[in-house]
């Protein structure tokens, strides 16, 4: 089973305080520019893993979905998302990703936003995505990027005197494997794997790579967080859009 | 016209000496990594960009390439490929790889090792490979990974106090173009481009990624070089696989 760390009610709490930051880099960076690659939805059906408090459902019934299933592994982020981003074509389910090959439904669509990295199998993942795709169906993700989840240490700056970001301690990139970092003050296990892993994963599976994204804020994002300018120095995420060849 | 650095008669002597160490880089990762992802060979035309010595070249005919046209902008460079490495079906042609749109010859393989890097318009080299290669046909390349080509003040490392590497400093990564670096104690120019602009321009170009590797070095390289265990940390090189779709 994967870590639940969103069900520890400390670091809950500090969650839903970082998440209440309207200036925050998924609302600001991540988010615009995964949706940007959104396939047309008109009457597709979605899975969405890791789906937290359901923003992103809520969006692809806007969109046109017909039918929408978010999974989360926390039982406290499905109770805000039922609360907050509740519809009759939503169907919310507390479920690991790793446990996905019980879904009995074909999908369009398999989207993720930021969470494949806290899973340790991803051959596992990327092998239950495509049997759960349609043929020609997408798979739409994004994830830490490797640069940010490579150094064991956790991924450290280096700053000049006056606290500015000079550069980000590149190491331990081509250890794939699980990585122990502090995040709001709790220890949290995540997996690294480098680009190439990444990549010939869902090669192998099959897939064909339609787009990769190394997100960095626009204009109005850095007016709004000007240390976001650090993203240029390397991107905290990647995006990658992928097609199940039939 | 792209630097042509390697016809500069001092930087041409210490690179000649570099690469008498058989221990090397390119010997120990980059070709043998390279090497395995080559296609049948028997009865191909290959083109190799940036061809140097010509040992790609003589390998390509020794693994059944009915022909072989390499090119290199160094006309050093290529004295010593016709005295190295002279076979009748090679023919060795001085050109600037941003030239290549003149050539009337179709191919199975483009391939180049290490010197896409060089290349200021890589859209325009991307387009005009997939006019030279035949449909379904592969290019195959290596270039500097972009965690190395990414500092604009070059690819530095931390040491500790013994001399031993800590960490690459990653910085300016989302910034594509120019990097002034100093090798060899000359002053190289070279082009870094993200991660993804590199695999999105050869998707818009109608080529389908088929491999992604970031070589490591083996046992064997480590026993020969075992300050090659800093490549664990970033790799030196990416290489590329990817097939025109039809």
């Amino acid at each position: 089973m994967s870590q639940n760390i969103y069900d520890n009610e400390t670091f809950f709490q500090e969650y839903k305080e970082l998440r209440k930051n309207v200036y925050n880099y998924n609302i600001l960076v991540e988010q615009p520019a995964i949706r940007k690659l959104l396939p047309d939805l008109s009457g597709k059906i979605v899975l969405d893993l890791g789906c937290g408090y359901g923003n992103n459902c809520i969006d692809f019934i806007s969109k046109g979905a017909s039918k929408v299933v978010g999974i989360d592994i926390s039982s406290k982020m499905l109770e805000i998302a039922k609360k907050e981003n509740i519809h009759e074509n939503i169907k919310y389910i507390q479920m690991d990703m790793s446990k996905i090959n019980i879904l009995s439904q074909k999908f369009d669509l398999i989207f993720s936003s930021l969470a494949f990295h806290y899973v340790e199998d991803y051959k596992k993942l990327i092998c239950d995505i495509r049997l759960l795709l349609k043929d020609n169906g997408t798979l739409l993700y994004s994830q830490e990027h490797p640069n940010t989840t490579a150094p064991k240490k956790g991924c450290v700056w280096t700053k000049d005197q006056f606290g500015n970001k000079l550069y980000s301690n590149l190491s331990d990139y081509m250890y794939s494997g699980k990585r122990k970092i502090t995040w709001l003050n709790e220890k949290i296990e995540k997996y690294h794997r480098p680009m190439s892993e990444i990549i010939n994963t869902l090669i192998k599976e099959n897939f064909i790579i339609k787009e990769l994204v190394e997100p960095i804020p626009d204009e109005n994002a850095l007016k709004k967080r000007p240390d976001f300018i650090d993203e240029f120095h390397r991107t905290t995420c990647v995006i990658i859009k992928a097609q199940l060849s039939h």
